[in-house]
C-alpha cells in the first residue's frame, strides 16, 4: 500500500483527522507508526465497538502498529465503582480481541495496554502533577465534559481524566490517537497541553458517533437499551431490533442504518460479499447488497422496508457474535461479578 | 511527663486542637505517637518558622516521632518553578536542621523527609486517583483556599495539593498532624475524605498565625517585606525591624510583638532567662522580663518604647541566626541558585 492508500483507507468512515497534513507526512516518513486506541473500562461493550475495531484493523492494514489501551483507571475516575474495575477490567481484556477475532483481522501488530501498568509509574505520576500545574481547571472541565458523567457536585477526579489521557498518548509512544468524535476536545486538550511539557503533539483521527437503538443518543456502554451487547442471545438481539427506532425512509439519526454502514457493509465490501435481505415475492422477493450506498438509497426511497432490514440484520449480528457468545460461556462467573 | 504535662506543653501557643479529646487519649494509650508537619518548598524560610519549629521541639520533649516534611511537589502545586524546585528543596533541606540546632532541641527523635520520595509511589499514586473520585470540586477547592495562591484563572493543582496533604496523614502513618491555622479547612478535608478511604482520622494541632512585619498580613514566604529570612544580615534585621509596623501601645497585629511572644520569649523561658532591654537611664535604664505576659503589660502601657525593644530585638535574632548564617556561607552558590 502506498500512502495515499493508506490516507485514504484510514479515513474512510472517520469524522476528522487533526490534521490531515500532519498525517500525510507521517505516512511518507515513517515505515511503521503506531497509533492508539482507549477504552474506559465501564459499561458492557456492545456491537457499536465494531466502528473502532473495523478502523483499528484498517490501522493494521496500513502497516501500522496499534495499541489497544484498556483504561481501568480512566473507568474508575469516570464512576466505575472500584470494587468492580478488576473484573470489568477482565470482561473487557476477554471480549474485546474477539472482536477482532470476529472481523478476521491480523493481529500480529495490535498489543492491548492495560491502563494502571503504566499509569502509576513514578514518571507518569510526575508528569501528571506537572501537567495539573499547566492545567486550568477551566479547560480541564471543558476538556472532559464531551466523555466524563456529568453531574451537579462534579468530582475532581473528572478534571484529571484529560490529562490522563494527553499523557497516554506520550506513555504509549504513538504517533496518532484513534476515538469517537465526542473525544474532540480531549483530543485537542492533549495537542495543546503535551508540547508545553516539551512532548510533541499527536496527530487526532476521529470516527464518527454512531445513533443508539433508541430514539435520540449516541449508542452508548452506559445507557442498556440503546445497544445490542457483544453477548446478546440471539433472541435479545432480534428483540432489540424489532424495538429500535427505524422510521421508515428515515436515514439520519436511525441507529439500524447506522450499524449497516459503519458494521455490516464495511465488513461485506471488504470481503467482496453481498448484503441479502430475504422476502417473499409478494412483498418484492429477495435483494442483494454490495456497498451501504445502495442499500441507503433503497431504504431513503422505502423501496426497503424497516422490518425487513431488521430481520437480516438480526441474522447478521447472531452469526458475527457469534464466536464471542461461545467462548464467553466458559466465564459466566466473570460476566455475572463484572455486571452484578 | 505524664499525659496531662504532654498536653499543656504541646498546648501551650495552639489556636485549636481537633479535638482535644481525641488528643487526650492519644497521650495516654499511646507510648511514642507520631506527628508531621509539611513545608511545601516555596520562598525563603523565615524567622516565623520558628513558631512551629520550637512547637516539634515540644512534640519531641513529649516523647513523639516527629516528622518534618519537605513538600517539594507541593511546592510546585503552589507555583514553585519546576526548575528551582530541587535547589529550593535542597536549600530548605539544608537551613530547616540548623534551626533545630539553633534552639538546642534534641533531634534524635526527628526525621525528615521529602515529600517526592513517596507521593510518587505506585500506592500513592493509585489512593490520589481514588481520592479524587470521592472529593468533589467543590470541596477541594475550599479546602485548598486558604493556602494555595489564588489566581483568576486557577490551575487544577491547585485543587490536587489537599488531596495528597491528606494522603501524607496516611503515608507518613502518623497519628498527629501539626501546622498554622490557615491549614484548618486542609486539614478538616483530610478528616472528612480519609475514613471515605477507609484510613482513619488524625488528630490536627493548630499553631497561630503569627502577623508580618508589614502593615496587615501574615507573616508570609512570599511576601518579601513582611519578613526576617534565616539568613539575612545583621544588618538586613536591623533595617527590617526598624521599618517594622510596630504602633507604640498597640499589642494586636503588631508583629514585632509576635516575634517576641512566639519565638524570644518561648526560647527564654525556657532557659530560664531573661530578655534585657538596654536603655539610657534617662529613657528608664535597663529593664527584664522573664515572661512574655510581663513585656506585654509595659508595652501597652507605654512603657516600653518600639524602637527600644526592636533595638533589642534585633540583637537577639542577630545571636539566634548566627549559627545558620555560618553554615550557609558554604552554600552561597545553593542560595544564589535557589533564589536567583
Amino acid at each position: 500500500m502506498n500512502p495515499e492508500e493508506k490516507f485514504n483507507l484510514i479515513k474512510r468512515n472517520t469524522a476528522e483527522i487533526v490534521t490531515e497534513a500532519e498525517f500525510k507526512k507521517l505516512l511518507k516518513d515513517k515505515k511503521q507508526p503506531a497509533v492508539y486506541c482507549g477504552w474506559s473500562i465501564t459499561g458492557k461493550p456492545h456491537v457499536g465497538y465494531f466502528l473502532p475495531i473495523l478502523k483499528l484493523a484498517d490501522f493494521l492494514k496500513a502497516g501500522f502498529k496499534v495499541k489497544l489501551l484498556l483504561a481501568d483507571l480512566h473507568g474508575a475516575l469516570d464512576k466505575t465503582p472500584w470494587e468492580l474495575l478488576a473484573k470489568r477490567y477482565d470482561y473487557y481484556l476477554n471480549t474485546i480481541p474477539l472482536m477482532f477475532k470476529c472481523i478476521g483481522s491480523d493481529t500480529k501488530n495490535l498489543k492491548i495496554v492495560k491502563g494502571s501498568d503504566f499509569q502509576l509509574s513514578a514518571d507518569y505520576s510526575f508528569d501528571l502533577l506537572k501537567l495539573s500545574t499547566m492545567s486550568t481547571i477551566h479547560d480541564s472541565k471543558k476538556a472532559s465534559s464531551d466523555v466524563v458523567k456529568q453531574d451537579e457536585n462534579p468530582k475532581l477526579s473528572g478534571l484529571i481524566y484529560p490529562l490522563m489521557q494527553a499523557l497516554d498518548e506520550e506513555y504509549l509512544d504513538v504517533d496518532v490517537q484513534y476515538g469517537g468524535l465526542d473525544q474532540r476536545k480531549i483530543m485537542m486538550f492533549a495537542r495543546e497541553h503535551l508540547p508545553k511539557m516539551k512532548y510533541p503533539k499527536r496527530i487526532e483521527v476521529m470516527g464518527p458517533l454512531i445513533s443508539g437503538l433508541a430514539e435520540g443518543g449516541k449508542m452508548s456502554a452506559s445507557i442498556p437499551h440503546s445497544k445490542i451487547c457483544l453477548l446478546d442471545t440471539p433472541e435479545q438481539i432480534t428483540k432489540k431490533l424489532n424495538l429500535a427506532f427505524c422510521p421508515e425512509g428515515q436515514v439520519e439519526e436511525n441507529g439500524v442504518l447506522a450499524l449497516m454502514k459503519y458494521v455490516i457493509m464495511v465488513l461485506k465490501e471488504d470481503n467482496g460479499k453481498e448484503f441479502i435481505v430475504e422476502r417473499p415475492a409478494k412483498f418484492g422477493g429477495a435483494v442483494k447488497y454490495k456497498t451501504y450506498q445502495e442499500l441507503e438509497k433503497d431504504y431513503a426511497a422505502k423501496k426497503l422496508h424497516p422490518q425487513d432490514l431488521k430481520k437480516s440484520l438480526a441474522e447478521e449480528l447472531t452469526k458475527l457474535l457469534e464466536p464471542i457468545r461461545k467462548a464467553m460461556k466458559e466465564k459466566e462467573k466473570l460476566v455475572k461479578e463484572a455486571y452484578p
